[in-house]
């Protein structure tokens, strides 16, 4: 019971200063040219989990480290969830008019202002990285870091599951096909929010590696878990339309193994999560605690 | 006449080392997933001028600096280029079906992928930029090479152009929007490209602001002369349509000032960017050099 009060307090305060920091690095709605950076910050401020941002701050935290010596990295991995979203939901891409429970952002300002404001928040999130290292971390730490980041935004991460995702549709696709889309789409930026607030924080190598194991296993658990949501839960809960895979013939783990084989396979990968991360001990707590959150979301 | 013979030497030389570069730092066609790869390629290696790659490199060497030192980061500046390109000729922004005499990125590959691959081609520019920079500037230098080119590809830079740009069409505008416009969507990040090569062959302070200074004008004269182009020009010469952004009711620098006033004033920025690089002395020639070479393309 005291874990569960404590994870709130931990997750609320994290996410609390998280949003405040949002709102610093991203440019105001006063500055020119005044559309773009409203466009960026609708997206980006939209009520959201910070899941991203937690889990930097979580993963300096587990080697020692503090919430503000990553919080522009931390920033950053969200402003990249963000434009990725925002290009997903394009009408050439996934076509979704909501989002977090709010009409899309090129359904606000227009298709070309939303691929813009997409580009414009990839281009800050790196500029925040780069800031961001060469403050806190020893000098040859920077380019890592950057490099990492754009390894797992780029076609060896993020995009690259996105393509073979849109590639997929309508197609009947193989199990390990459908662990390439969500290691790549989905838990390769999860693990990397983990491994640079670790790399960050000076974490020692080993450290490093199986802080990135766990989570690799936890970006997969909550890819699976945003599966069965889309079967299970309601446009209230999820802020978007529900069954919204289904419609686009999309394969997700319930299609592919049923909903029951899903859940097991949910919960075993969050228990592997926080098996991986006992070398790190105690520090390591709210890692495992986020991994339960992750895994509840689903009731 | 010399000057002549070097200048094509020097541009022809560069090129190839950029075009063999450029093949290098692309993932191979072979690479999962295939058709990102591929649209990426098809982009970044159409013939081209290579113009902000090979500023890149006349910047290291107006400091005493060798290409092979900055040549990772002369391709990121094409990759974001490119990326440009890509993403401004989709239907929601300018709608074009020819680049570089070759039909656009989305007419070959969809849009889905022409804005996944913008997207990833801007991730690994800043991949490249990073590694670069660690490798050969001293520690500091990694974060600020990082900031400068973000700025000017973000809202402070391109991207912002591009949102008054798209928002200006049909309207009439005043001519310091267009200066706006023209600085920051073209000059930006070429002034960048010959900063951040100055700057990674360890440039000195005041050397790196004149070489600034002269990026912003040559900037400025490269895009009234692409207008004076558009009005002049034909398809064959252009790779694209001429006459595209009176159809498009963009305002130009002809459209505004005319033409003979136009080309007097890309002419005065030639002389300008020539005059703010005397303080270099004869290592910035091949700069100036590139100027005059910027203006002719003009006639």
């Amino acid at each position: 019971m005291s874990v569960v009060v404590d994870l709130k307090a931990y997750l609320d305060g994290h996410r609390a200063t998280v949003d405040t920091a949002l709102d610093r690095v991203l440019p105001p709605e006063s500055a020119p040219p005044v559309t773009i950076h409203r466009a960026m910050r609708y997206s980006v401020l939209a009520p959201g989990k910070r899941l991203r941002p937690v889990l930097v701050i979580a993963g300096a935290e587990a080697v020692g480290g503090r919430a503000e010596t990553v919080l522009d990295t931390a920033c950053a991995l969200e402003l990249i969830h963000a434009y990725s979203l925002i290009h997903d939901d394009l009408p050439a891409m996934d076509d979704d008019d909501y989002r977090r429970g709010r009409p899309t952002n090129h359904k606000v300002f227009g298709e070309a202002l939303a691929i813009l404001a997409g580009d414009a928040l990839l281009t800050l999130a790196f500029r925040l990285i780069a800031g961001n290292a060469a403050r806190v971390a020893t000098p040859g730490v920077v380019g890592i870091v950057v490099a990492e980041v754009a390894d797992a935004a780029g076609t060896n991460g993020m995009v690259g599951g996105q393509v073979v995702d849109i590639e997929s549709e309508g197609k009947t696709i193989s199990p390990e096909m459908l662990d390439y889309i969500h290691l790549h789409k989905t838990a390769a930026l999860i693990r990397a929010a983990l491994r640079v607030g670790a790399q960050l924080a000076g974490g020692r190598a080993e450290q490093v590696e199986a802080i990135s194991q766990a989570g690799q296993a936890l970006g997969l658990a909550f890819q699976i878990v945003d599966d069965i949501l889309d079967v299970e839960g309601s446009l209230a809960e999820l802020g978007k339309s529900a069954g919204s895979d289904e419609r686009k013939k999309k394969a997700t783990y319930p299609s592919l193994h049923g909903l029951p084989a899903s859940k097991q396979r949910a919960r075993e990968l969050i228990e592997e999560t926080k098996r991986l991360l006992n070398p790190i001990g105690p520090a390591a707590a709210p890692i495992c605690a986020l991994a339960d959150f992750v895994f509840e979301r689903r009731s």
